[in-house]
């Protein structure tokens, strides 16, 4: 791969093709051999470029880490903040938030699959932990205001609700591979129908 | 803790008290470190006791993994072949399956999350992992012939309901935690309520 040399360090918040595509190699060796068992030169290695080539893009594993997770988060975030998440009825808000989260959890696999793994050993991982409970206080906020509106159940607590609906959602991680037969829509209308009208006929 | 000394490795099959505490304190150190990060040392050293005891119940790290693999296995395995999982229409028979494994999950709870997280390195892993596969493709037909039954939606390709309808059940792992406000019994409840009818009102 070709690293472009002339984009300085100041410009991470703005990554060009070449951190896209040193982001997407370490996410792919974080989520084989978890984050804490990689070190930066599995990184390099894995990329086919020097440790330095790797230092002149991003000073440090961390910050490989905290990119990843921000366009994981960032992606879901801005679901929650187009027109069909904040307006009309939360029943229909909601669904959109879960069209969405199917949409860039298939665009974004990898990087979502990182986010799920998660388990918070770190200052890096414990902000990104934050940041999905405040997702899912959000999405627990929809399915409160849904049942209030009366088109949710009223038998399951809202809390459990949104796990269970979300639980379903993360779980995709475990086996949707797009390219495949399924397209990215068919699957958020296979979610949907399920887990707001169930499978029972 | 106390190591029974009289439990010869030839009854490792009927683990007696003192293999079933080696069994949950190794099943808590994979669970927090990663099976393979894990060393027996360290397993040792969480169970306070030598490495020597620890090797005169178990041959080897691979043999703790196994045993706790088909734990859970097992377990879930015996729910299918129970009369509910065997007789009547179908979705009652899916029904069974799907509270059977909640119930099975609720009470094996670290070692159904090991299964989940294996990623199929070695060849108990892949064992296990195939085993796996043999108790989807169990409710995968019963999905589909609850479908026959006209008692299913046909809208979902049974396989891809399968995999939404389990994936729920598995994610459980990620936030479920006994003991707490939520019985086991009314986890079941809602999973059916949920997966089967749907949140919709």
């Amino acid at each position: 791969m070709t690293v472009d040399t002339e984009r300085s360090p100041g410009r991470r918040g703005r990554p060009g093709h070449s951190l896209d595509t040193l982001l997407a190699g370490a996410v792919a060796v974080f989520n084989e051999r978890g984050y804490e068992a990689t070190s930066m030169d599995e990184v390099a290695t894995r990329l086919g470029v020097t440790k330095s080539a790797l230092y002149h893009h991003v000073p440090s594993k961390g910050e490989l880490l905290r990119l990843a997770l921000d366009r994981a988060l960032d992606a879901l975030f801005a679901v929650t903040q187009e027109t069909g998440a904040t307006t009309g009825p939360a029943i229909d808000r909601l669904e959109y938030v879960v069209r969405g989260s199917v949409r860039v959890l298939a665009a974004e696999l990898p990087f979502v699959t990182l986010l799920l793994r998660l388990r918070g050993n770190t200052e890096i991982e414990r902000t990104a932990l934050h940041r999905r409970r405040e997702f899912d206080r959000i999405v627990t906020g929809l399915v409160r205001a849904a049942e209030h509106e009366g088109d949710v159940r009223a038998d399951v607590d809202p809390a459990v609700l949104s796990r269970l609906l979300f639980g379903t959602v993360n779980s995709l991680t475990e086996w949707y591979r797009p390219g495949g037969d399924l397209s990215a829509a068919d699957l958020a209308d296979a979610v949907v129908a399920i887990t707001f009208s169930g499978l029972r006929t």
